[in-house]
């Protein structure tokens, strides 16, 4: 897949790309393989999760120089990963400065820009030359700072001028000032800005770095595109995990306890299984029904899972369609308008499949009676009625979510499927009391 | 949510992020009312399918300078959005250089690295001083390559040799030579490597910019970190829209016309209604256990949906875990070992709460007969039963499509609910069959 030329990169590329699959006793024994300086880089090339684990299970002293080798906003989220229990020790390893900073950063929630961002980044005064900072830039290069490429422009009491690419400077004549020079129109994020909204930002400008700032506009920091990347990862596989009715996992899959899943899965089954006992009652209501005409219930699980189906396509379009704000509230009846519509031309070209399977039966009289047309024609308009409902069911609860300021991903296939089903064996069993009276009932 | 302080900037960047979901006349009517900079602004930083659309309705006069504003990339890839029909008309708008490169991207598919690539980056000689490097890449910031900030290093015939980091040319000594400071061991994309694969490579490596070479390991291009952050949010949206149970859209939910969404949506639906007929089928052979009993046909819904919901829940897990690289083909038996474990865990939880809903119903003895304790244990089984199917089916599912190199999120929930629905009666009534017999059946 990657070059192979160079050995040991690709061996260190792969196993870090692999590694949150391996079993810890397997990562253990690869990572005591690993000569010193290869174990470094794998170690700063993994996950917050997979080096808190690390860290957890090394020795003091090793720790102390695994420690050292991060980055303050990594450190705190390694903290943060790790909890309450490891925070003294590990703070305590680190030097004075870091650890002023990674106890700023701590003071923020994990998933906000405060909490995302990194203090390390370059300041300029408005009034210095290109010249000088040029000059100033060269020196900060040697630093621990995240990125030199941009600069952002400080008055003495922090508050946030403008920015300046390191292209644009490098392409001003050097005698020129900063103020000059320097972009005032720019993006700025809040402090408080949550990170999936944080991600859209980025996604929208394909800017390398952001400045952070408070209600008063001064610079807290700055948030980098390579911390957004795997923002925009881990937002995707907690909808995706949502939408197949679950909490979402804290951990990949294979590092998540039993008990932890367990606890992550069993409510929303919980809550599914009541709300489908619903089904039991009312088809305590049609127990008559049924019993005159046993023929009727042979369809009860096609027609409501083609209402379920429907209704979790539409509602897993609308969910990520309002995700990436491809639609927004007042969409609704845009939205409404269209699903009812689609829902007609689905449900009438599957109740058309569902009609002449019964109709074109070959032994349609043995097993469905005499009347196997009225019943096709039964299911014919059940399944219409049904899936349209399915697609209004689908495509109106995700708004509603939103509008109760509820995650609209919350509205998974399952639970879009089981509001469905009640209302579709009541359509079922009201179409067949019209089109069967007098004949199968 | 983002700083309101200036105004228009403000304005533009909401007006870019709500885009998508603006109707066609909203779109005119905004974009026309912009002055003639804000507009350009706006248009750069639309996603390839909103610029694509502009391009389509714009006068020809428009229409030329709106593509000459863009970077060879992303002229491909609007011309790959809109299709054949507009190429000669859009290539014969630009310049001679720009149309070369546009033609060479357009050889390859749009979505490897190819297709992704630029080809405008800087280019060393190995042999130059940094001192030379630094002059020549302050010519080259003003014109248009696309990041100053990498440079690579090549030999006469193209041949990759390394990357040096402007980072590391400013803080070098300014008589060394590049060869000396180059960084060799290299990350290199192949040119026809998958774009989600370069995704995993971005997100492993935090760069921002890696270099595509071919087999011979000549250098064609570039691909940069903000192509990539918008292959990831595309990836997670086709990989969700398939877990719902479609195809995946080629454009936003809106902008879908309404029989593509058809087109995109009913074929699934019709594979889930044919494979959903066989429940019909399995019903048929136990019509004669229902029509002594029909108080069994009561449960028919409930318990089949635990089997697809607790089905559901393992295949998004499973699923996700794959496209992350989280869990390997090879892991199949620990995971399938854990799922019934799980699905045990889950069933008796969910059978019990079952059991106890009919021993404890007010009018048990009226609804479900004399024999209602029987019939309570035949649910907690049959639940048990199903829930731990339905694990295995969801969790297996995805590594055959997997291993028969079939994209694993086809196994959307509605896929495997409807597969578990089929076994999931056959389990019920043969279990009916053993409690139940002598007393009810």
């Amino acid at each position: 897949m990657v070059d192979q030329t160079d050995e040991t990169q690709s061996v260190l590329f792969n196993l870090a790309e692999t590694w949150s699959a391996l079993t810890a006793s397997e990562k253990k024994e690869k990572f005591n393989a690993l000569p010193r300086t290869d174990a470094e880089e794998l170690f700063l090339s993994l996950k917050t999760h997979d080096q808190a684990e690390l860290i957890a299970q090394a020795t003091s002293l090793e720790k102390r120089s695994w420690i050292r080798m991060l980055a303050p906003d990594d450190v705190a989220d390694v903290i943060q990963d790790l909890g309450l229990e490891y925070k003294e020790e590990l703070m305590s390893l680190l030097d004075p400065q870091t650890r002023r900073e990674v106890t700023a950063l701590l003071a923020y929630a994990e998933d906000n820009a405060g909490g995302l961002m990194s203090s390390r980044y370059v300041r300029l005064r408005p009034d210095m030359s290109v010249d000088e900072a040029i000059s100033y830039i060269r020196i900060q290069s040697k630093t621990q700072v995240e990125t030199i490429y941009y600069a952002f422009v400080l008055e003495a009491d922090q508050t946030l001028l403008g920015v300046v690419s390191f292209r644009e400077l490098f392409s001003s004549a050097l005698h020129k000032k900063i103020r000059e020079i320097m972009k005032t129109d720019l993006i700025k994020i809040p402090v408080n800005l949550d990170q999936e909204q944080i991600a859209k930002v980025f996604s929208q400008q394909n800017l390398m770095a952001l400045p952070v700032v408070d209600e008063w506009n001064h610079m807290k920091g700055i948030v980098t595109f390579d911390d957004i990347a795997n923002v925009v990862q881990e937002e995707a596989t907690e909808d995706i995990q949502k939408l197949g009715a679950m909490e979402a996992l804290d951990a990949p899959y294979m590092q998540t306890t039993f008990a932890e899943l367990f606890k992550k899965r069993a409510p929303w089954l919980l809550v599914l299984f009541f709300a489908q006992m619903l089904t039991a009652t009312a088809m305590g209501f049609f127990q008559n029904e049924i019993s005159r005409a046993v023929v009727l219930a042979l369809f009860i699980p096609l027609i409501i899972s083609s209402g379920g189906n429907s209704g979790s396509q539409t509602s897993t379009l609308i969910i990520r369609a309002m995700a990436l704000g491809e639609v927004r509230l007042k969409d609704w009846l845009r939205v409404l308008r269209r699903e009812i519509l689609m829902g007609f031309c689905l449900g009438a070209t599957l109740g058309l499949v569902g009609l002449l399977r019964v109709v074109f039966w070959p032994t349609r009289e043995e097993v469905f009676g005499s009347h196997y047309f009225l019943l096709g024609l039964t299911v014919f308009v059940s399944v219409v009625a049904v899936v349209i409902w399915g697609a209004i069911a689908g495509s109106m609860l995700p708004f509603v979510l939103r509008r109760i300021k509820l995650d609209p991903a919350t509205a998974s296939a399952p639970f879009v499927a089981t509001l469905v089903d009640v209302m579709g064996l009541v359509i079922y069993f009201s179409v067949a009391m019209f089109t069967l009276k007098g004949t199968l009932l």
